[in-house]
């Protein structure tokens, strides 16, 4: 054994779980790839790299990104690209979409769910390194709307099943702020947005100074205020006053997006003026979600919009689309620490039964019985060291495993319950996987 | 839409895959892991990057390592540790194990299947990025031999489930060839099993002269040469001349591993006593993986074997194992371009049925028609635009969608095989998925 130990301590916002963890955040992959597919999405991967031209095509971004350089660089090197990790997964998308535009077929559905990695700083206790799990539609220039309203009823979908809680999609439509703006005859409508953007993390006094910096005056404040305070049913949009045609629009989409989801539970969906989103990416329907029961869980759980043109900066093209992206990573890692209850950790291994037997005569007729149960659906794993009854016990005990089966003597297989401990004689042939 | 457009291209060594291609990939997948779990391997996920001195803990390593570094790296972040990409599975494995020992159930069956980064030179045309699927079990001071005969039966049922021909696991034991220059008084075992490492790639007068230059007698050379060249079934094993205890050990053990494979498929497993593996990692059982029917696929699909020590270089405890890594990504993109025919890409998508009308006022009853076969366990897409029945026909052939399915009145749905035109009136709620 070295006697030169680098112990290794965990790097701060690179996560990683434990075994038993791991199967939970398995099962929650799983059934979000299950409702995605079955909404006809299909799966892409990209690389985690793109080039850095690539990545800052649309101009900075605020992201910090993560440069990959070999250790060892040699001159051939230099003419290449810089590379970078991709920060989120749109713009991979959008390079994607361009790149490969030819062999897709439009209206294009497609989810992805991968790692994304950003510099933060470490004292801000962030992920550097999470998965988000993005789905998003778009067409050659035009996409009907109702697209914006199959996007929340999938991730409702998603997130229920998750069972964390009632979950409420809040739903806006930037035409109606943009449209009281020009009514009111603002201009730099992006600096109005971002504020507003802000609005349920500030006191409404600070809303209102920052507005007056903008050198808005108090009606024009109190319009504004006032709309981004409604929020409620279907019926509450449609009473909103629309003062122009782009007003007008923005009530008459989100009218339409909730009502197509009138199938959904009361909590599931709201009309809420306040939401935004700060990027100028989104053009109409904009979505955030809360979950209810969770209060551990501040801000968004996942959020997005329709926009008009997904990668005019690699491809000549004109391509409307809506999506949403979940931030997986972070959901799971709150729901790990505040509500163990909600997420219920089981077993440390896929394990359902554990064969052993004392007798390593019988190794062979043990490993025929450990292939018929795998083929009838179970996980079976074989205990090799030879061992006494309690040893195994202890195993199952420790790993959860639920089933514990032995073969004393040549034909007979015995089979106990490890929670309730009955114990039975059978057939591995005879067994159903439930 | 910008005037500027960066038109993106491909990133050598980084690839990507087209929808369809992703959609077996991902049968791929989940058929490797259903078969690791059905062994009862659980998973387990490492963050993508561990620090330098974490990588470099055994000494320098022979690959090219991508080094990671904020963009604007500022002053505060030059006090933590550097960070890299792996370069593969084990040595993640190995910290993540020391890093979490008390937290672990030995002995410890895990598998994992994440992507890892060489940085290849670019004009080799090796990939840089690509997925590997690794399954261990390691266990505290001591293993049981049975894991090294489980391991590769894990590995034939993976291989053999994904349909690319017949699969041949070629099977040694380090022991007898290392017992063997023991008993030829040869000191320097690193280069000559580094030598016979290459017997297949070179001519046997080359492997002879390179023996020579190590100044071996021509004796030494011809017994070394002799048992490199052993190979067949485990009568032939149990025959070799075992000249001390240390061969002695690996003929038994090698003979021990193959009676315990005996239910498989006769070309399935072969001793061969020409596979060394160059790393001295190894101490036993070493194991490589050739496909009989794909000779475009050169190399080893897989390879592994028995270790003494996994992480003693980041903790003291003693911990052997047995593992087998995948080179997943290499052989997909070999079958992809060589044998397509095999690989038996098809749809664009998961979608099973497309629903539409033409009637937007049957657009509430097509939603619920949708949500009924999903329930029921089938994809389906609805096409929201309104378009005439040939344009959703062109839809449904493009993406290879089986059945298609429409509303022309209330209550009455018509589904269409898309395949075979086939048509007929159908109640959603009586359809069941095959």
């Amino acid at each position: 054994m070295s006697t030169n130990i680098f112990k290794p301590k965990p790097v701060s916002g690179f996560p990683e779980w434990l075994p038993e963890e791991r199967l939970v955040e398995q099962r929650w992959f799983d059934h979000i790839r299950k409702t995605f597919e079955s909404y006809g999405f299909c799966n892409i991967e990209t690389p985690s790299v793109e080039e850095i031209d690539v990545l800052l095509a649309k101009g900075e971004v605020d992201k910090e990104i993560y440069e990959i350089k070999r250790l060892h660089t040699e001159e051939e090197e230099k003419k290449e690209g810089r590379l970078a990790l991709h920060f989120d997964q749109t713009v991979p998308f959008a390079r994607y979409t361009a790149q490969h535009f030819n062999d897709l077929v439009f209206p294009f559905k497609r989810y992805q769910m991968q790692r994304v990695w950003r510099g933060e700083r470490p004292q801000m206790g962030r992920m550097r390194e999470f998965y988000q799990c993005d789905i998003d539609v778009i067409n050659i220039d035009n996409l009907p709307l109702a697209f914006d309203a199959e996007i929340p009823a999938v991730i409702y979908e998603v997130l229920a099943g998750l069972e964390i809680g009632r979950v409420q999609i809040r739903i806006s439509n930037r035409k109606i702020l943009l449209g009281l703006l020009e009514a009111l005859n603002i201009e730099d409508t992006v600096s109005i947005t971002r504020i507003i953007d802000k609005i349920e993390k500030l006191e409404r006094a600070q809303i209102k100074q920052l507005l007056k910096d903008e050198k808005l005056n108090d009606d024009q404040i109190a319009s504004i205020i006032q709309l981004a305070e409604t929020k409620g049913s279907v019926d509450v949009i449609k009473n909103i006053n629309a003062q122009n045609n782009t007003m007008r629009e923005g009530v008459e989409e989100l009218s339409f997006v909730l009502d197509h989801l009138a199938h959904l539970p009361n909590h599931a969906m709201i009309g809420d003026l306040s939401i935004v989103r700060g990027l100028d990416y989104y053009t109409g329907t904009v979505y955030e979600t809360q979950l209810l029961d969770v209060p551990e869980f501040t801000g968004s759980v996942c959020s997005g919009g329709r926009y008009d043109d997904l990668a005019s900066q690699y491809i000549n093209k004109k391509l409307p689309g809506v999506g949403i992206s979940i931030g997986f990573s972070r959901l799971f890692d709150v729901m790990r620490q505040s509500r163990p209850d909600l997420l219920n950790i089981g077993p440390k291994s896929p394990t359902d039964i554990l064969l052993y037997t004392e007798d390593t005569a019988l190794t062979v007729e043990l490993t025929q019985a450990a292939q018929t149960l795998r083929q009838r659906g179970f996980n079976v794993e074989q205990y090799h060291t030879v061992k006494k009854w309690e040893k195994h016990l202890k195993y199952t005990e420790k790993k959860q495993i639920p089933f514990i089966g032995y073969i004393k003597q040549s034909g007979t297989f015995e089979v106990k319950n490890t929670e309730t401990g009955e114990q039975a004689n059978a057939d591995p042939a005879s067994w159903t996987a439930s």
